[in-house]
């Protein structure tokens, strides 16, 4: 009788897995007053030079440290590390994201009690590490121009779930056909709540307002 | 005992499968004389602009129809169809890539004994697609410009695959940092049989050796 038969979701079952494990990590980071973001974006969208912008914003304000995310190579932990900040990676080797069972490894490795902001800096994918709680405080994704505005309808998951958006390499604006304001109204569409910044992390244009935005985020959590 | 447990290898079974699937549209499509192109690369890159020039070019020489994969939205199908070429949709409502059942479902829509070349434009995504096998002749992957010059460090199977990279968004040399000469030499490295094409799809720089030697190697089969 086919009533009988015992399904196994496998893929249900690992996101369940997953989320548990995610709330373990955000209830031991909220004991350890240690707030968390997991940046995402595709590949090349900057998503080291927006964690090495930020740290020079905020060096003086927080203690930060990243785990850093990637199929192969050390290349952005290398550029993490010559900013003076504790850093850790993660070679999925393979994998096409991070999960808080890596990111619980990750963590093990920086020394929480001393730090006020850990970055995650996901795997090059606008596709599956939306669907992968890491036990974050704060999901944010970049988008670069050069990919385009219509970005929001391809990749929709992704614009949900992520509570700010970072729109980088505005310097590019001039020479694409990049509409923002469309973009802003498509963002707008999918997710209202979702906070949107313009800047660039090559000329420093909007670092100030994303960074002040970010700590205010953070000191609510560890006052 | 362990010896007697029987462990399936899902992973590894769902790659076989797919092997399998993907022989048989090859040879299907070698009775056929109709020769593919799986086109891969990340979100924005230009697959859909990269295959817009390349109909251009080629129109008056090769009958080309077009497979569309996309996560959501019918964006890009909408613009190929504009040009006058048959296209189909594929909608992978999350999945990461494109696999030989979707492939095999999605040319069952084209009528291929009036066509010589289709092109599969493959999920924005640099990580999975490269680990499955569509039936294509040919794997093409795109890099452009504003992403950066260490992808081949940090994506390697995609750059191992592939038969041929193109470079793309040339015309942003000039106000990035990306070194051509290094990233020659990185592929070199890595894939010393991929052969790499400089474009710009937006000026048209570079469509006419890249469009010669494609059509060289549809030729080759069709003759």
């Amino acid at each position: 009788m086919n009533e009988e038969i015992k399904i196994i979701d496998v893929r249900k079952n690992i996101l369940s897995d997953n989320e548990n494990q995610a709330e373990l990590i955000r209830e031991d980071l909220r004991r350890k007053k240690v707030f968390m973001v997991n940046l995402m974006a595709s590949p090349g969208a900057g998503k080291t030079s927006l964690i090495i912008a930020t740290l020079r914003q905020l060096k003086d304000q927080l203690r930060i440290g990243v785990v850093e995310g990637d199929v192969e190579s050390t290349v952005d932990t290398e550029k993490i590390l010559h900013e003076g900040v504790p850093a850790v990676q993660i070679q999925t080797g393979g994998a096409c994201h991070l999960d808080a069972p890596m990111i619980n490894a990750g963590l093990g490795d920086l020394d929480l009690t001393h730090l006020d902001l850990v970055f995650i800096e996901n795997i090059g994918n606008l596709i599956c590490p939306a669907e992968f709680d890491t036990g974050s405080d704060l999901r944010v994704m970049i988008l670069s121009v050069p990919e385009g505005d219509d970005k929001v309808l391809k990749y929709p998951l992704m614009f949900t779930v992520c509570d700010a958006l970072i729109v980088n390499k505005t310097d590019y604006l001039s020479i694409t056909d990049f509409d923002m304001p469309l973009l802003h109204r498509r963002v707008q569409e999918l997710n209202p709540k979702m906070k949107v910044f313009e800047v660039s992390c090559r000329t420093g244009a909007g670092m100030k307002e994303w960074s002040q935005w970010l700590l205010a985020q953070v000191q609510k959590k560890i006052a």
